[in-house]
């Protein structure tokens, strides 16, 4: 099959791209000497997993509970819900798969972690977790000066077992230069690492120092100290990384192919992708519409969503007709895929695979 | 099951206020004299839209061919794909459908429509179609001006039978007051009767007269020569058809069922609920965050999305604690029910039924 035989929309991942980025992160975070542990939630596909373990990952990081028993059923055996897990329910399904993987989850507080301690102390268990730290995203996480004190207190809990620390610096999507984005993430390594050893100067000891996201990862786990990776987009970028300056356009591997459904005036044409496909995310760093039309001379923007529509704003010059194929890239390529029951995986035009979205709707 | 048996995130329905709102509508069409073609984009959910007929709506709205596809199996046979749809690989499927299922699918262009003609033309058959007139939303469809002409050049196409003309105001979710709201409403069903007039004087008959949107439905199909009303959220509602004053809270069917996993400071609480629950979309008619806490003081709101976190704003005065559950009232049902599998159908705190979102994922 080729390319142009896809019905639209499509979501249409380019293989050569993928590789080269599943390769490239591997290779730079084997340079700085740290594990390299994706963040699954940006593929959900087991095959994609696997690409990345062939390239030297340790395992996969994912959010969900119900991600990682879709992983763990797969055979992945070493996987981190980077989350704050809390619930008994969560913690029965958890203790279902600790015999048969090697998994851990995150806390961020004493009240948090004791829901899941009280099911494997009762089980005579132990949970492995890492005691997620904020290093100024602001969203969860203790802050770095409280770290010891709630490393102790989960230490002291029966049923749990403190492996480490990690962190995920999410404002290095709002930073407005590449020279801001490189400081938030040596902030956000050393901001980690630094906890770190006050947890261990508590008598705490931490084996796992892990930082995340995709735009940071370069310049985070380039710190001394920092010993895992948690990148998750990287797989196949999108516009929001390219406003980053995080990479080029030509490191994009997955995009939208949409048809020109209507063309009311010169300077309007609407297409069959709409929020249900691009998603209402916004671009990154800053507001700009809701993804680049890479047909033509790239100018041109999709300005306005329905549910079903993408109306882009023609650039000047430029002019689509009815019927009309064209290729976007979304502002974040991990919530396309999210809505999505399977990519298309394309080489030179030729439609080589398909990759199951395996784990869409395992939301709890 | 009991409601706090369900694990979170959750989407609920109320089951008492989803009756409501199906018979309401049913009613006010009945009333003003107009059939009810319910879009099911809202729901993608066969057993919700069999409600709909059961109340007396005449056929179902959608905006795929594959949800046509999903609804046409389950035996619904009287459809309309309220989108124009355009393309050879979408006509082949409509073809398949023709002898099974009354469907019209929209057209907005002779161009577009020409792709469905020929499909049509060459099996000797003859496909339903009704002309968009574009009445302010400007998004796809034909000026009211242009609609008389673009008709004449349509139905001189072999394959296609014009038998009507529709609309959807999506400008009144931009209405910043009631009275402006009730305004769109009339000049929806004033600009679509007045282009209907124009093509039937052109000598293009016309039998369809169709208006769709939830805020805009109670006003346009009061408009004497309309025919037709294809509202879609009124099913569930959400928070801005409460910010637009087209219903009260206690008219929201659907809210997302979320724990609180962390409480990093008093004013914030993030909850296992983001924007792959909630969706990105905004509040209409103003920006204002992601969703309405209605539980508590109903004053907080979630602020700031992650994937899977939601970060609450807490109101003065009110406060949450890790592993409290919470009701969240979404910006946008109908986005909000495509991101999951399965909506829970409750009543009076029992979990009566499992809604199947059987269309999701069908977005050729």
């Amino acid at each position: 099959m080729q390319i142009d035989d896809l019905e639209t929309p499509a979501v249409v991942v380019d293989l050569g791209i993928l590789d080269r980025n599943i390769a490239g992160m591997a290779q730079a975070a084997r340079r700085s000497g740290v594990a390299l542990r994706p963040h699954a939630k940006t593929h959900k596909c087991v095959e994609i997993g696997r690409m990345q373990l062939a390239a030297g990952a340790r395992g996969l990081s994912v959010a969900k509970t119900g991600e990682a028993e879709v992983f763990a059923a797969a055979g992945f055996d070493d996987l981190f819900i980077a989350y704050p897990v809390v619930g008994e329910d969560k913690g029965r399904r958890l203790l279902a798969l600790v015999d048969r993987v090697r998994i851990a989850v995150g806390v961020d507080s004493a009240e948090g972690a004791l829901t899941l301690a009280q099911v494997f102390q009762s089980a005579g268990r132990s949970l492995d977790v890492l005691l997620k730290v904020d290093v100024g995203f602001h969203r969860v996480g203790v802050a770095p000066a409280a770290a010891a004190g709630v490393a102790g207190r989960i230490t002291a809990l029966p049923g749990l077992h403190l492996r480490g620390v990690f962190t995920h610096a999410g404002h290095g999507y709002g930073a407005e230069t590449p020279d801001r984005l490189a400081q938030i993430g040596r902030e956000e390594g050393t901001l980690l690492v630094e906890a770190a050893e006050a947890v261990r100067a508590a008598g705490v000891p931490v084996e796992v120092v892990s930082v995340g996201s995709t735009p940071t990862a370069p310049h985070a786990m380039a710190v001394p100290g920092v010993t895992e990776v948690r990148p998750g987009n990287y797989v196949f970028r999108d516009a929001s990384q390219v406003g980053l300056g995080a990479c080029g356009l030509e490191d994009c591997a997955l995009t939208v192919l949409a048809t020109v459904v209507s063309v009311p005036s010169p300077d309007r044409a609407v297409v069959d992708a709409g929020s249900k496909t691009l998603s209402s995310d916004p671009l990154r760093p800053r507001p700009g519409g809701h993804g680049l039309v890479l047909s033509g001379s790239g100018a041109s923007r999709v300005e306005r969503l329905s549910e079903e529509h993408g109306a882009i704003a023609v650039a000047p010059g430029e002019s689509f007709r009815v019927g009309q194929r064209v290729r976007i890239l979304p502002n974040h390529a991990c919530v396309v895929a999210n809505l999505q029951d399977r990519l298309w995986g394309v080489r030179e035009g030729r439609v080589e695979t398909e990759f199951r979205i395996d784990a869409r709707g395992r939301v709890q």
